[in-house]
């Protein structure tokens, strides 16, 4: 039985992460070790500066007072009793396309994990601009999401994964899923929504977000992919070298 | 006459950043937009879940209790009277170098850059292993990182950078400089040190950091030039697609 190590940003009593564990029991030992809040957009965050401690909630549930990295980085070395086989991100409650990667802190823990050269896997249930999502809908888009972490652990298991290379897995909402797409990341155009505003002495204070992400369409994205309902898998690697750039700067670039 | 926006990942009253803002004052109009406190390692973090507020320090110098991704959106947006027409993050005291880069806050203010249409660098001074290295020696090397950021603002201000690409500089300390080597990201090895001790009531708690970097010498990367006392300048693009194992998956992926 291969041991399957959990975490997510949504932290460790986030539903996501509940309906994944449930999901992979049956593919081996599934150990959880999740922030203790909510770490949204932590990105890849580590924790230097202060000491970490981890709380034992359950049988093989754990809980750290940090980021997702610090998940990997301490349920790896520290709590878990091997090495694990593979590491599975999620199930985060948004999506993670684009370059809004780079802010994940979902992905962040699959950067983690293939840093330590296990295969990992980050999972995302895009809930974006759903209205009106109860509870029960949102229950059944984590199940769907869970079926399809399992069947990606399972191929992993089977045919491996390439090298230094995590998977990101997007799963769309609400409708009827038309397929699943291998898919490359998307480039959005930010619009950076902050919110100006007065606190309660006439203080200003800004709080960022609330732009809609727009995106060139039509391509193999991953933000086209669920745009028009199919899951999407994109393969992330770690070297952000651009070649290209290296190639033109080497010859017009005079040292 | 260019509007230059400095900021960093060591907050508003570290070394580094004051010894740039001189540095680069000959070039342009400079603002400085950085974090209150320190900010290590918290790579690209963006503060979505509380308020942020912006202190004015000085002429054209701000603070913001927030990371460098934040100080960058809200300087863009709110703190400086037009777009700057390049940003410069640093400098660090620390390398940013191979994989690391994905922890960076240095780093990752300059993504926050690129990802706005804003030509970006990171200017980060290796200082690590260095034993005994006085305040005096560490502004010499400020000084000659500081110097290195000119000229490379001077040279983009002359031929431009590559689109969606910006430039990830190290400058190493305490040695005599050979040269600049456009490099690629390196790859390191981790050890992943963790402290383990117990607090004053007996509980356990982790540290994290302390493993020296391995990585494979020989090559063009950034961690060689470094190690060979050049600048290591690598352009780093936001597209992190593994396009190899895509093509890969599209055909052996069956779905």
């Amino acid at each position: 039985m291969p041991t399957i190590l959990i975490t997510n940003d949504d932290g460790i009593s986030s539903p996501g992460i509940r309906i994944l564990s449930r999901a992979l029991k049956s593919l081996g030992d599934v150990y959880i070790v999740a922030p203790e809040t909510e770490q949204s957009a932590v990105a890849h965050a580590l924790t230097l500066h202060r000491p970490l401690k981890s709380e034992k909630t359950g049988k093989n549930t754990y809980y750290i007072n940090g980021t997702p990295t610090d998940c990997v980085i301490i349920g790896v070395n520290k709590l878990l009793p091997s090495r694990p086989d593979i590491i599975v991100s999620g199930i985060n409650n948004g999506g993670n396309l684009g370059d809004n990667v780079t802010y994940s802190g979902t992905v962040a823990a699959a950067i983690e994990g293939t840093l330590l050269g296990i295969p990992s896997i980050a999972v995302s249930l895009v809930t974006e601009y759903q209205v009106n999502s109860g509870p029960r809908r949102l229950f059944a888009g984590f199940q769907r999401a869970a079926e399809c972490a399992k069947e990606t652990v399972q191929k992993i298991n089977n045919i491996g994964l390439p090298k230094d290379t995590l998977l990101n897995i997007n799963v769309p909402f609400g409708k009827a899923i038309r397929g699943t797409k291998v898919t490359r990341q998307g480039k959005l155009v930010y619009d950076n929504g902050i919110q100006e505003l007065s606190d309660p002495r006439g203080r200003e204070y800004y709080w960022i977000g609330g732009g809609e992400p727009q995106w060139k369409k039509g391509g193999d994205t991953d933000l086209d992919a669920i745009y028009n309902d199919y899951i999407s898998i994109t393969p992330v690697h770690l070297d952000f070298t651009n070649y290209r750039a290296l190639k033109y700067m080497e010859k017009n670039w005079k040292f």
